[in-house]
């Protein structure tokens, strides 16, 4: 398909982010591997080497890529799947027009994607299990996981001379990773990789709590609002400031089409609630829903190359009637649709009894399990309740269950909770579920603040992610009020960044902090450029500060706006540091304290300035 | 002055906040105080009575208050102050050019404030100690302690039936405040009443650990940036969304003038930092301040009415030497200043050697300390080490010495601390310093998002008001960027309005979790206009629906643009309640579970619809 055919819109963000190069660490064990990574560059008055940072943005951000959202990404990860030897391509399942929302005959308006002529999915040979765990447990250390073991890495050379600090509630953060301590995770099912067989354009990334503290962002269109390239955009733009993997949750019409789209051009793990596209399937009425049905959506999207589902299994018939005298009921989209087919039918929950044989169904494709808490709480009044921690049990026999089948899995948690209860949650979670990763949504610390529930779940979301939780699903200021749109995505994207990397510093990951220090040195020096490039959002903390001092000479200025020139505690620090510094070369620190009277001498002798222009120190 | 002098910027923002109205709550003891609250009227179909605000927005919210920017708030306090005996009008100090940054004989191109022909301030009588902490050993239950007791206990005589429930870290916070509680903690040096005897304006406040979690905003004008005008709307408009406290930190020109117009117009207390004036008044080189400048302005604030004066007296010489190695030196302005003071003099810090004659000054006024930290850390690299608690220790010490004077003492805090070295700060605080209030700013748990610090510290402040902290100092987006505008300063308040709220959920505060639950049945009811309502900023919460559903019907939708109308999960789980209703007459819920195939067809009889239009329920 040539280009031409691309609408115009049809257009995403690339380009670096200000100062910022990729770069790519090569593999040892496996030499075609060659791992992404953003690097900050900083002033040459710094004498510092530049920064490492984590990079989930993909190809967009590399200005040596060729971008070209029709014929999708390049297929990273194709010779490792197919190399392994254990997959086969075969006749998929043909495409529908109810895929799409579509009557029999229907055309849809929407550009399909072109997969290529006689385009086969992949899945594995005879009923062999292709997971990344069934690969852990024979004591396999695939290219993924050596990609992931690098990237993990990223600052822990630098880091290794610095004691560790933090508090890690039990946690077992090596001070290096190694690709066989990946494998080891995941074989023990404290740590999954999504990774779809037909998903080969991801960059590998992993969930668990001895690694990185990751984020999901949640896109989708839904009934009206949003076309395919919107959400083609807002997934690229939430990887852009880093989001590591995105769930599609659109509900309206050409959900096919879109998450193809999605698929397609991302790199990273895509999840969905293929419930939700079940239920467009059936005209929006849950009681119509059949296993059949389910299992046919499950295999369209394993198909397609989803990496994880959100499966509400947890949600069984008996736990129902403990959530009629909640203040908010179920919140859980699938949670309602599983209990309004429950009640309806007055069965037990069909993922629940059919269980098995959708781990049949993702250990062919290595799908991985999000357990989804249907019955979590929508409000403070009802966290932590019977009907919250009955599922929870649930979620903790079905991961063995899944486990038995080599099939990865996370487990999904609230929601909103007050702060005093959100370690519980963390430590049942743990206790009852095996140490398989926790994926949180928020929680959201009070119910007082729509439009400002990304920083009401940013607070609880930090802590849980400190406590152990793995992945902390963004929540933007759009929650509860109204679909977000480009700004509100990033705005969610770059504080559950913030939720994550402080989760990381308390839990004390080696090298968290090196980027703290990194930015506070160039702030302690009045590095502007390398401040704001160093942030998790340059181009807002650039904004902010050319408000008030739009100058370029204020961004070399050794002041800012808050004190203005002619004071400034920055300035008198460093002053103070010279001074010392001057005086430490009279003779030890002791001997500099009790020669008080002389230090204000040599002081006023320097001439008493505030600023001392700056000269290489030892730091330096 | 007639009205018409005022220049016509010189407007603040009135009016209630939407489905408001203020009420005033009577005293009994005194029966002249009137309590202000703000009740927001629920939906009729809500079935539920309005639910009471904590408010300290003052007369602006009040439709019936006249407002005269030019005459000042009704001086509240006046009788009660004057009625105690023990104060006397004086004639005050000469306000002088240097006060406001002129040189003698220059006029200032800003209106004054007119105080009235002869105004003179009030003082202690003959060397008394006119504080509500002077007042409280001896037993006295002042109006000031009754109101209080009235405003802290909005909403607990509902929650009573209630189970408390939370962490509270040792606090002691009762079910009912009652005024003899308020005089015991303020005795016990456990919380503090700011309230200068200038400054009856006030509707009196408390901050300590046992009350409501407290949120202060700094406003100010520098070198170059904002007017008196904008300071006055700034103070009205952080008042607006809920600030308790308000900080004048101006730098520039004009700040006896600005401060004056602010503390005549300001229903809360207002702090301020002496030492930014009095270096002011020497050219801004801290090295030229003295002992007698710093008193003389120190004389100046407190006729003026300032509440609340940060003073650094534990910025002692020895310690300095202690912050050379930090990543970020000194970064408190007024920790540096004193810094720089000790070594080009190399004496000690002259607010530690004068602490006692400072403390006879303030309590002939009622100001409270707040003792600053200036070593506090300007980064993660610097939580928590040795130059901090070096000063925390002597701050404990000059509590005491405060505490022997009848002077009120608040403590501050940090600053930058990441989460796992959050609650050694509030353990330490309480120990070293016998309990006294903690005042923290932030603390932000990580360094790497400028533009985003609201939230970096809200986190942080959060968990530290949960742990014990009696005051959050709010922090902006534009923090360690530039100055705060209007916007920046609503968000501020707003995101320290969820920290502080947060707090007071998870500590267990009674009547807190009242709020959460009355927006949350208004969500669940499909009350849009209640949920705005008691949203925190109503406005914006309004304004991000509209995005998504502008039309008025939206607003009585059973249903939200995030699902759409064909599909709600919340109206799924009213469907499931009313079922379970229904259910229940017919036996108990034990039968009601074990009659499965029963309830099964009753919900086919029902027609199996989603929503079942809303009846009175035992809730209601």
């Amino acid at each position: 398909m040539p280009d031409t055919f691309i609408p115009k819109p049809f257009e995403v963000t690339t380009g670096p982010l200000p100062a910022s190069r990729k770069v790519h660490v090569a593999g040892e064990r496996h030499q075609d591997i060659r791992v992404a990574m953003r690097e900050v560059a900083l002033d040459p008055s710094a004498g510092e080497p530049p920064v490492r940072l984590y990079d989930p943005s993909g190809p967009y951000t590399d200005p040596a890529a060729q971008i070209d959202i029709a014929a999708g990404l390049p297929r990273l990860r194709a010779s490792w799947i197919e190399g392994r030897g254990d997959v086969e391509r075969y006749e998929g399942r043909d495409v529908q027009p109810v895929d799409n929302g579509l009557k029999p005959g229907e055309d849809s308006s929407v550009q399909q994607f072109d997969l290529g002529e006689g385009y086969q999915p992949l899945r594995a040979k005879g009923g062999k299990a292709v997971t990344q765990l069934a690969y852990a447990r024979a004591g396999i250390v695939t290219p993924e996981m050596e990609y992931i073991a690098i990237r993990e890495n990223l600052g822990r050379a630098e880091a290794f001379n610095q004691p560790r600090d933090g508090q890690d509630f039990g946690a077992d953060i090596p001070d290096f990773v190694t690709p066989e301590f990946v494998r080891d995770e995941v074989a023990r099912g404290r740590a999954i990789i999504p990774a779809n067989i037909n998903h080969p354009e991801i960059e590998p990334m992993i969930i668990g709590r001895n690694f990185l503290v990751k984020v999901n962002a949640n896109i989708g269109n839904s009934a009206v609002t949003s076309s395919v390239a919107d959400e083609v955009e807002k997934m690229v733009w939430a990887t852009r400031w880093g989001t590591d993997t995105v769930m599609d949750l659109s509900t309206g019409r050409n959900i096919h089409t879109t998450r193809e789209w999605i698929i397609r051009n991302s790199p990273v793990p895509i999840g969905t609630v293929p419930i939700y596209q079940a239920l467009e399937k059936v005209g929006g009425e849950p009681e119509k829903l059949t296993w059949e049905l389910y299992r046919d959506t499950l295999i369209e999207q394993c198909e397609q190359g989803v990496d994880y589902f959100t499966i509400h299994a947890g949600v069984r018939l008996h736990y129902i009637p403990l959530t009629v005298d909640r203040v908010t009921g179920i919140v859980s989209r699938g949670g309602s649709i599983l209990a309004k087919w429950c009640l309806a039918h007055h069965k037990e929950n069909f993922l629940y009894t059919h269980f098995e044989e959708i781990c049949e169904i993702m250990k062919a494709y290595d799908v991985s399990f999000s357990l989804g808490d249907g019955l979590r709480p929508g409000s403070i009044a009802d966290a932590n309740d019977k009907a919250q921690f009955a599922e929870l049990e649930t979620l903790g026999e079905l991961t063995e269950v899944a486990w038995k089948h080599d099939v990865q899995v996370m487990i999904e948690g609230p929601g909103h909770v007050p702060m005093h209860k959100i370690k519980e949650n963390m430590d049942k979670q743990l206790k009852i579920c095996g140490e398989a990763p926790f994926y949180t949504l928020g929680p959201l610390t009070t119910d007082v603040a729509p439009g400002y529930d990304h920083i009401t779940s940013a607070i609880g979301a930090a802590m849980i992610g400190w406590f152990g939780t793995a992945m902390l699903c963004y929540v933007t200021p759009k929650e509860h009020l109204g679909l977000p749109n480009r700004d509100d995505v990033k705005t969610g994207v770059i504080t559950y960044k913030i939720a994550s990397h402080a989760a990381d510093l308390a839990k004390g990951h080696p090298a968290a902090k090196l980027h703290d220090d990194a930015l506070s040195r160039a702030r302690f020096d009045f590095r502007w450029r390398d401040q704001f490039n160093l942030a998790l959002d340059p181009e807002t903390a650039l904004a902010y500060h050319d408000e008030t001092l739009p100058a370029e000479g204020a961004k070399v200025a050794h002041f800012c706006s808050m004190c203005g020139p002619k004071f400034c505690s920055m300035r008198i620090s460093h002053e103070l540091r010279d001074h010392a510094k001057a005086e430490a070369e009279q003779g030890t620190q002791a001997e500099a304290e009790q020669g008080m009277e002389k230090m204000s001498e040599r002081f006023q002798e320097m001439g008493g300035q505030l600023y001392v222009p700056k000269v290489a120190t030892p730091e330096d």
